[in-house]
């Protein structure tokens, strides 16, 4: 069989609530793993291979009942592991192959590309019911200026504060040397709290708040303590108050890899070789120096050879990153700044074990606290279960969606040579998301952090020179895509922004600023973000990916929901999706949550026509 | 950029000396590592792109010199740590993509896709330059008739041992139950080594021989004593000695994952629950009965959680690993049997753990010993530099070349149902060797344990219905491929088998009987093997994998060797092989190391044509 037959590529599986009787099982569970085959599939035998201990077990599987065009097939899967894989072996009379969450392939792939299911995982659930928004706290609303730093006051490395005004703009690093200041804090979060509900989203991710001399705070000096100019400790236990009373989360930025200049660990550490930190840097070998990151004097790294910084951080009792999981701030979770890096320096790479006691740690404070790291690269060894519950998803969602909507990669907006100014080919679109998908359980997918923008790249309006369509495209995208969704502040009201600090302008809250339809335009996805279980809970599938368009299903046990969007200059001529692919029948209807149009299916085909540069359509089954 | 540009395919790098300027260098080297382009390339910039400490680093490549159509790129690579990854990032006027272990991409893959160099791992180089030959030692000769077991005397389970004459066949296991002895022994092996010798293998590999009670010694009563039947510890070192005279290498078979049923550790457990050894074992929790491998009632599953078995199999000073590795025994390496299992048993999945505090056990003893574990599933997570050296490759090359020469399906040997009778299209048989090559580093690669026969598994005669032609093609692909062959004894002289205990009949003496045609084409093939830089130390290239013809390239800084083996009913029509792939220019010649022809290349092409059913070529570039 040179060739997989024609039938193979209807096939579909994938570890969401449709297809396993249990997302997320106990050890010493038997669950029902079903998968669907079109029913003229010519199949000799189907089994369910996995591999307990290591040693690989077949399981026979059954039909079980139809469904449209499909036959579904099951068997009974013993989850008798934590990290419990399997794929599906197809025999056919020409030949066999295999079908796992790389999609099909003609042969026994290695297990990097299996199905995973885990065993005794907890996934903090309700981060796929949220819609995050990202805070920069500096620069979303001053709600006491009493506490703002003052100008000229000296600050790092004793350059002068640089105080400016609201309506400014942030200068570049050259100017401002990260030490100009708007006065934004906490209590302007509190403030302005029915201002994000009447937007709908659900939890905070606000940016470093702990005491440090940057205005980017991830210089920290005081793990214990709420910076004064953004509030002080109270602010922060005034804001979860207020969060509480509206059922919103919050999650806190922390830097496991390094700490500020001033931190006293290090202070104590330069002054005298016998301090209880004595051991917490790295060294080089040949001048005793200690490494700072990425050369960046002011962030010293962190060595976790050193079993007392693993205490001071979040082994014990008193540790920095337990007690803000406690009242009265009682946060949900951290996103961990350059995770990618923690706990990693040349022959020290211990990066995993932190995490691992660091969940532990965690998640003994708060069993349903999310534990997010930052990585612009593959985070996937990191994401199987035992150390991070998710990354923040450059690589397997907003990288790939910002060079597809317009100039998103890394090296154009950084100005490297690198940079590579080309939109990314849809089909490489759909290959990248699939394989970041294949890499990680699909749990853990459910509940990855996505954005199409954050503090640390263009604004998304930026990268898609100015283009509101494509923002709203790269919305819908956003809100569709498997994971937490997270708007990056002000992108709702059309603020611009190049290059870091140029992305990190003051929030206009001049209303007259706003770009009006946009932002009621992300009030309407996320009010249906937040109200479709397909979209939170949901299986994902690509359906179309060329020229163009793009086009995906999210399907669970109570809603189907097509999703397409359309990137092409001019109106997009008439598209026909394989109905057969998402189980659609003839004279299935499906309506736009968006505008209400309705589509019908016919002839195999839900015939999609007409759409509008950038539109977005989100085509949910009608009972 | 939708398609990759066509000069793209022609791009090649593997981590071979080829392109890397060292490929075992120590952390803080610097090394050079190149990659091959074709001189007509369009390209705006190259870019080395590693993940030092988890951060993106790229360096830009230059054009380091010419060589026939390519032009090579070169940048100097920082070692900083044991796992260095890399891959090369290509920027074109029309769009960027990359170039990774698996091939060209699109995208910018996960790093499972990408190559790797370890810092500071010591390879056991030998293992590259060796031909092994397996050994089931109790049907290979009889050296000493006084050690045999008596017929009738009780053994395992107190069944009566079944004696059986030398030209006798075993029987199914029904009849034989593992107890039927043929009266083969190490000093059968030490009188037979200038047979071993005048084939040409310079290695053996040898199954279990330490004190047990079945004729397979894979349920181990004392891992201190050589079984009594099979010369005992004196046979050991005489073997040892004589094959220290002929400069050749000796590997063992040993049992981490279980023991026999009269083991004094699980004796002492089950008479004493205060035994020393009473946690070594499983028990489970219901019944609190211990569990036996597999359901198998004569082998015991032993428990890693226990730190006390750690010590007595390998960590203590004496444990029973240890022993082996020392005078007059020397050994140069473990096999480990069940090594998929090891350590691994629901909750406990400590499998890596073992292989982590053993090789440091194993390696303080021999820094140059070889740890090779029993697979047949991906073992891609343990071949990584920090625990076993290689495995079995099954998957990676035995079970893809089995079925691509014949009815190798592993389930069609066993008579399972889902077995796949139908030959491996060549492409997959491509495919496969790519993935789990991709899956590991290339330096691990060149010393992986590669078989087309085991104990385990039908014969390859059989494997091909007795095509004796299909036999030496397999074997071309054996001696050709990245890793260290082995053969499975009397394979040579044409021994038929089909399914274990039929596989391990005794070794036919009587030269009559022997295929000779097949040993001379054996003795041909190991010194070509033996003789070519190439095969032990090049790269690997697939040229061709369409049809019924696959072709590679092995190329090492000394040689050039382009391998093409034709599995095709009838002679092939003439195939012309893309020159440009392996560089090489109108008017090269190549002569086949097998039958001396020559072969020129012109218009671009290397014309194969007459090869007849099973005629493998291994053609070598004249100087």
């Amino acid at each position: 069989m040179s060739q997989l037959p024609p039938w193979a590529t209807y096939i579909h599986h994938d570890s969401s609530e449709v297809f396993l009787s249990e997302i997320a099982p106990r050890i010493g569970d038997v669950i029902t793993v079903s998968i669907r085959l079109p029913s003229d599939a010519d199949l000799r035998a189907l089994y369910l291979r996995s591999r307990p201990d290591g040693e690989w077990k077949r399981i026979r599987m059954a039909l079980d009942s139809r469904q449209g065009w499909y036959d579904i097939w099951s068997a009974e899967l013993p989850i008798t592991m934590v990290h419990n894989n399997y794929c599906f072996h197809f025999l056919t009379a020409d030949g066999s192959f295999y079908f796992n969450q790389g999609g099909l392939s003609p042969i026994d792939s290695p297990d990097w590309f299996s199905f995973t299911v885990l065993g005794d995982y907890d996934p903090p659930a309700w981060v796929r019911e949220q819609v995050f928004y990202q805070i920069f706290p500096e620069r979303f609303a001053n709600g006491d200026p009493s506490n703002d730093r003052r100008a000229g006051e000296p600050t790092l490395m004793g350059k002068p504060t640089l105080k400016r005004e609201w309506d400014e703009r942030p200068q570049p690093y050259p100017e401002s040397r990260t030490v100009e200041f708007f006065g934004g804090d906490l209590q302007g979060i509190t403030r302005n709290l029915d201002y994000l509900t009447d937007l709908g989203v659900t939890a905070l991710y606000i940016c470093p708040i702990f005491d440090a001399e940057t205005n980017h705070f991830y210089d920290i000096r005081n793990f214990d303590q709420v910076a004064a100019s953004l509030g002080g400790n109270k602010a922060l236990a005034d804001l979860r108050h207020e969060l509480s009373q509206r059922g919103m989360k919050l999650i806190l930025d922390i830097t496991p890899n390094h700490i500020g200049f001033h931190h006293p660990w290090y202070v104590d550490a330069r002054q005298n070789p016998a301090a209880d930190s004595a051991d917490f840097f790295f060294r080089d070998t040949d001048t005793g120096a200690v490494e700072y990151w990425l050369g960046v004097p002011v962030i010293v790294k962190l060595n976790y050879n050193s079993q007392k910084l693993r205490d001071r951080m979040y082994r014990a009792d008193d540790s920095a990153m337990r007690k803000w999981l406690r009242p009265p701030y009682s946060i949900d979770g951290y996103r961990l700044d350059v995770a990618n890096m923690t706990g990693n320096y040349r022959r020290t790479q211990c990066g995993s074990d932190v995490w691992r006691e660091m969940r532990a740690a965690i998640k003994a404070e708060n069993p349903d606290a999310y534990m997010m790291g930052e990585f612009f690269q593959d985070s996937s060894p990191h994401l199987q279960g035992d150390q991070l519950d998710a990354s923040m998803n450059y690589q397997g969602f907003n990288t790939p969606v910002r060079r597809w909507l317009g100039k998103g990669d890394l090296g154009v907006a950084d100005e490297q040579p690198f940079g590579d100014p080309n939109p990314l080919p849809t089909e490489s679109l759909a290959l990248q998301w699939r394989q970041y998908l294949t890499a990680i359980p699909y749990i853990i997918a459910l509940q990855q952090f996505n954005q199409i923008g954050s503090h640390d790249i263009d604004r998304i309006l930026r990268v898609v020179g100015g283009d509101t369509a494509l923002v709203k495209a790269g919305l819908a995208l956003l809100m569709a895509f498997p994971g937490a969704p997270c708007l990056y502040y002000a992108d709702e009201v059309g603020l611009d922004g190049g290059r870091d600090p140029d992305n990190r302008r003051p929030m206009p809250w001049d209303a007259a600023l706003w770009d009006h339809d946009l932002r009621r335009y992300h009030q309407r996805l996320i009010a249906i973000r937040c109200n479709s279980h397909a979209l939170q809970h949901g299986g994902f599938q690509i359906l179309h990916a060329a020229g163009d368009l793009v086009a995906f299903m999210r399907q669970s046990r109570r809603e189907l929901i097509v999703i397409a969007v359309w990137r092409g200059a001019d109106n997009m001529a008439e598209t026909a999706i394989d109905a057969k692919l998402a189980n659609l029948q003839d004279g299935d209807s499906l309506t736009d949550l968006l505008i209400g149009e309705r589509y019908t299916v016919s002839a195999g085909a839900l015939p999609l026509s007409g759409l509008a540069h950038g539109q977005a359509l989100l085509l949910r089954l009608d009972a």
